[in-house]
Order: C-alpha cells, then sequence, then structure tokens
C-alpha cells in the first residue's frame, strides 16, 4: 500500500479571509486551516513570516498562493495574465516569492477592462475536476460578483458586479440604511427586487425603496431582502443571459440561493458549487502544471 | 405710485439648508437669506423659534414653507398629495402649523412608488412662470434627481434617481474611493462614462473604474469625472427619452453643465432653469391660491 505523501500547501489569500490547505499529490485536503488573516492585517514586511508559520502548522512543503495577496496591497504585485487563460497560463506565469518554494498564482486582466486575483483558480478548477462544463458560464458571488465565460476549458471572458459592496455602502452609510436592517432570504420581496432589477434602473428603483417604506407599500422587514433583490437581479441582468441558460454559481449556502432565486426570475437554472473544492481543484492542477 | 408692499415669507427648507425669501404681492423677491440651517440641525420643538427669528429679521409675515419640512423629521409630517397634481390641489392640501400665518406645502407621492417634498413647488413654478412648457420633462438634479412628466401644467408623473447620493457613497466609503478624489468636469471622460452608463450594467461599469486605473487604461484623475458621467448617464438612461427630446433642466451652473453634457451623448437638448426663480415663481402662487 502507498503511503499518501503531502504534496504542497495552497492558501487561499484575500484581503479579509485566508484559507490554508494541506494537499496531498492527488489532489486531496489533509487537513485546512480558515483565519481572519486577510492581507490588509499582514504589514508590508510580514507575509514570509505568515507563510513560514503556516509551513509550522502544516508542514515544511512548497506553497502556492492565489488572491488578492499577489496584488500591489499583497506581498508582490504579479502581473495579470490575459484572458483567454487556462491552467497551463497561469501556471507558466506563477511569481516565485520564495525560489521553488513559495509561488503567487497571477490574476487575470480580461481586455474589455476588468480584473480578478483568485476567482480565477475557482473557475478553472471547476471546470478542470468536471464539476461544470468546459464551455459554459460562471458565476461566484460576493462583494465583487465576478461572472466567467468559459470556452474549451479556458476563462474565455469575464466581467464583475459590485454587487454585495453595493449593498454594504447602502446599509451602512446611505439614507436608506434605516430601512435596510431586516433579514436577506429568498421570498416574495426578493424575488420583486429581482425581477424589477433584471430591467428596471437601479439608481431608481433604490430611491423606491425608501418611498415604499414611507407610502405603508412594503414593510421596513422586508425593505432588505427586496433591495437584496433589485441588487442581484440587476447583477443578473448585466450577464445578459439566453433563455433557458444554465449558470454554474460558486457560492456557499446562503448567497447560492439568493442567485439562484434571481435566476430563475430571469428564466435560468443554477448548478451550484462548492468554492473549497473549486479552489482545491484548480490549484492542485496549476502546481502540477508549473511543476511540470 | 403704488407702495410695493411685502405680502409673505417664502422658505425653501430642506435636510441641510435654507432658504428665506422676502416676497412681494407681485411674486417679486426684495430679499433673500441662506443659511446652513437645515432641519436635521433643529430639535423637534425649534421649528416654532426659527421662523420667529427669521420673521424677526424678513419682517411680521405669513410665511409658507416648503421642502422636507414637512416630513416626519420636519416640523409636522404633511400627508403626500398624489400625482397628477398642480398649483391648486397644493395650495388646497397645504398645512397650517400656526392658524392662519403658517403653512407648509404638502409633497407629492406617485402611485408608481415616488415621493418627492420641495421640488414639486420648482416644477410647478417653472411652468406657471413660463419658464418651461406645460407638457415637457423636467429634471432637477441633486442629491436625489428628481424627473418629472409636465401634463397641461400639473405633474403628471415623476421619479427619483438616488444619483448625487450613489456618487457620494461610492467616494467616501468604497473601495473606489482612492480613485474617486478627481475633479468631475465635463470632458471626454465624463462623456465615455455618460455614454457607457446609458445603457450599461451601473454595477459593472463601476467595478471597471477601479480596473481601469489598475489596468493604466485611464488615468487615476479622470476616473472621478468618469464615474460621475457612469452614474448621470445612467440617471439619463433612466428617463428613457424619445429622440430630440427636450429636457429643462433646473440647476445650478456645475451639475447643470453636467446634466446637459449627459443628455447631449442622449441625443436630447437642455434648458437650463434656475432653481431660485422657480422656487419662487410656485411658491408665490400656491400661497395666492391657497389664499384665495
Amino acid at each position: 500500500m502507498t503511503e499518501t505523501i503531502p504534496a504542497f500547501i495552497a492558501i487561499d489569500w484575500g484581503s479579509t479571509n485566508r484559507r490554508a490547505y494541506l494537499v496531498d499529490q492527488a489532489g486531496r485536503v489533509l487537513r485546512a486551516e480558515r483565519e481572519g488573516k486577510g492581507l490588509l492585517s499582514v504589514p508590508d514586511d510580514g507575509f514570509a513570516a505568515e507563510v513560514a508559520a503556516i509551513r509550522s502548522r502544516l508542514g515544511d512543503l512548497p506553497a502556492v498562493l492565489a488572491g488578492m495577496v499577489g496584488s500591489a496591497r499583497g506581498w508582490a504585485n504579479v502581473p495579470y495574465v490575459r484572458t483567454p487563460a487556462g491552467i497551463d497560463d497561469l501556471a507558466a506565469h506563477v511569481y516565485w516569492v520564495e525560489a521553488g518554494r513559495t509561488a503567487i498564482v497571477p490574476g487575470l486582466a480580461d481586455p474589455a477592462g476588468d480584473v480578478m486575483r483568485g476567482e480565477e483558480v475557482q473557475f478553472l478548477g471547476a471546470v478542470a475536476a468536471g464539476l461544470a462544463p468546459p464551455d459554459g458560464l460562471l458565476c461566484q458571488p460576493g462583494t465583487h460578483c465576478k461572472w466567467a465565460r468559459m470556452a474549451d476549458g479556458k476563462i474565455a471572458s469575464f466581467s464583475t458586479a459590485m454587487t454585495g459592496e453595493l449593498f454594504g455602502l447602502l446599509r451602512d452609510h446611505s439614507l436608506l440604511a434605516d430601512f435596510l436592517s431586516g433579514d436577506v432570504h429568498d421570498g416574495e420581496a426578493f424575488r420583486a427586487g429581482a425581477a424589477a432589477g433584471l430591467h428596471g434602473s437601479l439608481s431608481t428603483l433604490l430611491f423606491r425603496i425608501r418611498a415604499a417604506a414611507l407610502l405603508g407599500s412594503r414593510s421596513v422587514e422586508d425593505s432588505a431582502a427586496y433591495a437584496s433583490g433589485v441588487l442581484i437581479g440587476h447583477d443578473v441582468g448585466g450577464a445578459q443571459l439566453e433563455p433557458g441558460a444554465n449558470v454554474h454559481v460558486i457560492a456557499d449556502a446562503h448567497l447560492g440561493a439568493l442567485y439562484a432565486a434571481a435566476l430563475a426570475v430571469a428564466g435560468a437554472n443554477t448548478t451550484r458549487l462548492d468554492s473549497h473544492d473549486a479552489f482545491v481543484a484548480g490549484i492542485h492542477r496549476i502546481w502540477k502544471a508549473s511543476a511540470a
């Protein structure tokens, strides 16, 4: 019986969170840890020490990093790779911060004027692992929701909507704030918002949330769900889906359910994927290809 | 020679600013004052004293108030009048906070789910004074930009876009903040933003402002003008103008020039009106009609 040998450490390092995985040669996760150690909490010269600490816990192994850690605010400002781009394109441009030992996966730039850092690993991993089709449309909701059009297993093009960030700005800082303290969940109010947001004018629909509360035509407790529906509907509307389209959504259960509901309102179907599975599948293949 | 007799005091009282006018019987402004005494700076029981102080400066005369002073946060929560509504409809529903002496003009509610307080006076005044046609489209830009469709001199319907507020949120609190410190003026960047915003997805276009700065395809100093163009273009796009439409814009020179530029990008023409003239013309007629 062959012993499973730990092969490398994969780190998904964003602005506010970090996940590290001990991954064996076959791509299986042996251990995982999640910490609030986003790069914004790490001093400029603190990245090597952070990775050393992770190695002290998970093993003295090569490490492959992805996400905003490869930006100007991170460990090194790694040049973007342009779309179309696949596993091999990323592998050919990994950036070695510690030669042969610690690499950062580059982000992607779409010539239409968009950028991503980190989500490319999930998108390519989802397809490479057979979780999503090689020519489908994938969506990764969040603060900045990413939509990727895949072609032949590569990311052909992508775009970003600042859906989650806009919701946070409205809830925390706007004149709507008093009306957005309610729970956000799929339901009548959310779907009414999504239907309006698909085609309507976003800035008009947002103002009318306050008007509806003042006029008593929508309860304040429903307003946050409606507002989320408007923003996610606007986001889905921007994707200009064909009727009956199937979208593979990489998200947790909560956001995944909201996007599935908005996509249903738009006449599209949803397949939900787990982001950790997709990330590990992607970074394992990038690591193998970069070592080849 | 007939002496001109001061007839009443007109007060345009918003959340953060207040303007008071001493207006004669013919509707001419004899004196005017502007103060930062928006209603948010006045305690709930302080409105009568504020008006008494204005009377001590402008004369012991009847006062007619309009704006957010008639909201739940103001002196009294005056019920909205529903559209369609004209001068006589507002005059019939002025709310007397001091019988025969101090009145508040009601705001308007559009059954489609929108509200305004204060702008209705300018819109109706602009038409009544012959500054705008009785069946035109009027626009009053600002924190919350108002669009009013006039019919036979009344406000037939209206809608609001939170254009100015969204720009402030993005500049002050968003991940775009670092890119939005530049000057906003009409020019190539503003018009490119307006053209994109007319039809594009707002939340995608906003994210790409940051991407363009990172990719070096737009200078950071042009980004604020571009962002303003996107938001105002989105606002204008929501108005669904017919080709060659003429829009009467009630605004100061700076905002008026920006809206005129975005309207030009949309193929529409602009006539700019002064908001003080429109306000005084409107409130003078409401006062005369309420006294009739």
